[in-house]
């Protein structure tokens, strides 16, 4: 914060996300009495929230050499977004505190807010508040709050059932190869240039699948949880709370172009990417096995697809399952390898 | 996080915050559907909420030579609950996250979290979620939520009008002059030993006065903030929100004992300890001249004074003035010292 004041630059980024904030007449944004500028924001909200907080810290998360500063602005948000699309949530409003080092400069700040204000518009989120401190290394704290008519509709983790289809949004593995690209560029010439691209982007700029959760949770999904551990991780966490074995089909994941190629390249086990690694944020979901139907057609209407992977069966834990039979116990990944 | 994981050190500060949860058969309580432990908490507010964030960085707001982990935990949900005190709001759920360097093990991890457990408590507060990670230096981000039966209840920056008094809870000066024997404890000789250890927790563990806040939003305050900015800067929010001039008389500020004896020994000068620094997290708020009396009796049945220290008048600004009448502008002060 050495050129800039804080009120200052909280007002420059209030102005910046202020474009993104919501027409007041539309449903979500009459909700919203007092915005930024006072104590606190206020809202009235209708029916149920749903509120959930994530961080990203420069040096665990990030790398500013790799990430540029608004695809930084951009995931913060939306990573705490994906935690609301598995909930079955609609975005409604979010707060953004920022530790800013002496070292981050005021455009680095606004670019920052500038991707966060995009994640933001694109998403029809509302920022309310926010909080800007000097901080030795850079960190973005996110709050958001999502909404439904009434706590039914949310999705827990706790719901599925034996003989439940397990299904996946999207592909998987691309955030951990993108990764890879970003550590070891040499490694992009293993793939074709647009792939490569599509592989960073993924790390970068994860999409959170809000309009698919939704679509999820109005057909009728039993339990659901966002893939930001790793399959492994965030199977294991359904089955715990459902109290349910979940089995996984390896051969079934849905596996992003090029990560088998950088998974070789790298020397590392494309399955361990797809599975054992995080931040893909696509949705793991158990469906009664006559809602499966409807809930693929409905994904499929958002522009994604739902991938049948597994079965949840009467038992504890989670296991992957590999052509030849044998079962390879998930909950053993290593859920922090950051 | 060297000693312990994330998920464990996650599992004990819920199993430790849950006790500070609420009766779920209270009105507050049965508010909540889903703590932590989903991806989401869900709630089905009532009413109006207000929302807050605030967050306690290492180095920046606090040391860890002179400030014990548990006062740190207290402090980082005080001052987030100090903003809704300032709206008059009834305090509700928090959700808190941490960054927690590797020299910080187990046992301060969780004297931190017993702090914050503790704070919660006393308030009423449901700590509904939460992330830790990572991170390279110490910091903590909390988001409070509190309630109300309709916005309107709630009391905002803008409304003082001309001829409103001004008033402000408890006394002030204590915060800083807290810090100052905290910085160079040399100093408490000047006072006794009690008056010493009642100014360093001013500065350590502030009390948000959420009590007389929401007496003085029944009694019909015009506008109200709370005081972390200090009485300069934050006198400067109200009048340029209400589009008033804040006149307030440096004699009648309410200055805690010890503070001008310890101002005295460090060669500053005692009124810029109460009125130019911040941290007191008392209210300052301002009071139809005919809602005044009222407002004074709901305050002092809450245990704390009011004390009338100025009035509101047509004009812009805020300004301190002597005995002498001559005046001192507010807002001149550095409203960044640290």
């Amino acid at each position: 914060m050495s050129r800039i004041g804080e009120f200052e630059l909280i007002a420059r980024l209030v102005e910046m996300v202020a474009e993104a904030r919501l027409d007041r007449t539309s449903e979500w944004g009459a909700r919203i009495v007092v915005a930024s500028g006072d104590d606190a924001a206020v809202t009235v909200p209708k029916g149920a929230t749903a509120t959930s907080v994530d961080s990203l810290v420069e040096g665990i998360h990030f790398r500013r050499q790799t990430a540029p500063l608004g695809s930084v602005g951009r995931k913060a948000l939306a990573s705490a977004l994906s935690d609301l699309a598995a909930m079955g949530a609609a975005p409604g409003e979010a707060y953004v505190q920022l530790g800013v080092p002496d070292d981050l400069g005021e455009a680095d700040c606004l670019e920052l807010g500038r991707g966060l204000a995009q994640e933001a518009a694109e998403h029809d989120v509302a920022v309310l508040g926010g909080d800007v401190t000097r901080a030795p290394t850079l960190w973005i704290a996110i709050t958001v709050v999502g909404h439904a008519d009434s706590a039914g509709e949310l999705v827990r983790r706790a719901g599925a059932g034996p003989g439940d289809d397990l299904a996946v949004t999207g592909e998987l593995g691309g955030a951990a190869a993108g990764l890879l690209l970003l550590d070891r560029p040499e490694l992009a010439t293993v793939v074709e240039a647009e792939v490569a691209d599509a592989l960073r982007r993924r790390q970068l700029e994860p999409q959170p699948r809000l309009a698919a959760g939704r679509a999820l949770a109005a057909a009728g999904a039993s339990a659901m949880i966002d893939l930001s551990d790793g399959l492994g991780g965030d199977a294991a966490h359904i089955a715990t709370a459902s109290g349910v074995r979940l089995v996984i089909e390896l051969e079934r994941l849905p596996i992003q172009a090029g990560v088998g190629e950088v998974a070789a390249a790298a020397g590392v086990d494309a399955f361990d990417l797809a599975a054992g690694r995080g931040e893909d944020y696509e949705l793991l979901v158990a469906l009664p096995p006559d809602r499966a139907e409807d809930a693929r057609a409905e994904v499929t209407a958002t522009g994604l697809t739902l991938t049948s992977i597994g079965v949840a069966e009467e038992g504890a834990g989670a296991a992957l399952r590999a052509s030849d039979g044998s079962e390879r116990p998930l909950a053993g990944f290593d859920q922090l390898r950051r």
